[in-house]
């Protein structure tokens, strides 16, 4: 059988803020821009989570998409919808909001669950606006 | 001449909750659900604002969609964009920051500048999510 | 208080056909193409409900996009979404399944029920495919 | 019956520029911008041509969505797609290649033939790019 | 001269059901979900083939789009397109109509057909819904 | 530290035809068909610039989307958008002006810029028309 990759999408709103308090106002605003605004800022985040695996004779499914539909409800986008992400979110306390490190989060959350209903965690895309998002393999480098 | 309306998109990126002071958390929660997260949520808002007139002999423009895109720039998307509606939009201040409320409030900023143009402001959509949209044809009632 | 527009989208996937079973099979062909294929085809639909208002002092919406979103859930999506429009559903029966009937359709299963929340319906937007949409206003002509 | 409203959306790529020779290169500059450039840009312009009607008790069509097909392009994207809209479209001859002067020109094309079909055609909305778009009622001015 | 990539997008829309006539209702239920409707319901799908190659001095390109374009409209298109896929489409007969069967199915019809054009395909992407989608290599694992 | 990859999209407007000088009409017409137009079509172009690298412990960030920003208009849509491929772009002279192609040169104009930022060109995409796109990875074969 050969391997295939299926893709579920979620998406999710929250705010955020890039700022380092210990860093000057001017530092802030020369690195990060906006972006550093005092009283946060938001974004409605598009998720998209690709799974491989080979499809199963009975179903034709690599995997149940009701079964990944709820892994990424119960386990990020409960966590992190109508949220703010450096407040709110217990996986990203302590690091920067960055679009890259939360992906990096996403990643974390899910692979084991993942593996436990017999797929296997490939990618995750992360959409902050319609001008930029970002793609992790857990780490591997396809290109 | 035969009138035509002519419509420029821009986007910005925000913070917001629904919530009310004067409200228990139970009764915040049981009306805004979600929305009235304490730490704030945001979204990536799509702005299209409306203009009718007629084409002009010489240009063939109803208006330069230069002179519209810098009086939305100016007068809204500095204002608003990377910031907090609650407590950074000087034109939200006493007002809930629901959609309905800031099309208003967009509208406001920009009537009589577009006016002054020779262009005449018809419709603003605020689109706040993919599910959901407010229009605003400054009180009148196409249907 | 003026008057705004606030509009809910949601999804549903559907089978149908276009065929009178009183016409010969090359009379179908000829008028309804490949819509009419015995064995059905489908869509993914869009469906976008308008609803006219004032917004609230106390909450500043029209209507509370939750309350609208369950009047859609239980009337419209429950009763269409994963089903074939020609033998399932039953505020379709004795009429063809195109997406103009569609739309009116289920502008009935709605109107009744938003007023009950003291919203107006003013405009139902049925879109079939990429290509192709259907809008009506509760038989109004606004243009 | 009730009247209820068909769109159909097609696309064409086209190449243009917004300059007049009785004008200097700078007026053409501080007017028309980058759009002004001597040697034409262009655009993938999306389409939709909406006719209202009341559905058929024998199709429930407004229009054959077929016949619509085909009146759009014959006479207008046969005419304009791939083509230079200033030196190769009859209709625009003589005319400033503005999206507004364009959205008119396609309305002319299309009014009589959409009404021998039975339909009546009662908006033109073209988009220029994903930032801004002209929408034509042949003058009506519903807003 | 280096390889680069290439890609076609054309859309179809079709009914299927996923459900096993061995399985009892309530295992096709708790499986399948909505999925398995006796009536069948349908999607549209937007299908995107890649191929690789070299572009030709020449005309600058990796293989003509017309070419490509043919090729999955004679080979899926009109095999699949207002079809039903369980019932309809003869290189689907014996599987299950998941979203994961249809692209490795998509691959197999045009492989040979692409190569003998002197293209290289080597991904199909099959979107089912906004929310989920396909990607076939030919069994390779980029990733 | 794990490798991750950010991507930027800007838009740009340009004119171009595919045409060989050195072809006679018919064969020009038969193998590029409208796109030879001697008068030129043009198109609305998305361009995606992926970026892979490791998020600073600093900032979160692969790179500043910022200076990434700068490199793709300085370098890429000030040289090419509201422009004619085949007559303005210094670095596609000589060439056809295919999709392919462009997408090669745009890699070479940027490649060396970013790795003096610290990132590493990976991807280009470049979408020409909703229905086709070219990936370029720099010659590398992914898959």
């Amino acid at each position: 059988m050969k391997p295939i990759y299926i893709t579920r999408r979620e998406t999710f709103n929250a705010a955020h803020r890039l700022r380092r308090e210990d860093w000057s106002a001017s530092k802030n605003e020369d690195v990060f821009g906006k972006c550093s605004n005092k009283n946060w800022h938001g974004h409605n985040f598009e998720l998209f989570v690709t799974v491989k695996g080979t499809p199963s004779q009975e179903t034709g499914f690599v995997m149940n998409l009701k079964d990944l539909g709820e892994i990424i409800k119960e386990n990020v986008i409960e966590k992190i919808d109508h949220k703010n992400i450096n407040l709110d979110v217990s996986f990203m306390q302590g690091k920067m909001s960055s679009t890259e490190n939360l992906a990096i989060g996403i990643w974390e959350q899910m692979e084991n669950l993942i593996k436990a209903k017999g797929g296997m965690l490939v990618k995750i895309k992360l959409v902050e606006t319609e001008n930029n998002f970002v793609e992790y393999f857990g780490g591997e480098e396809p290109f």
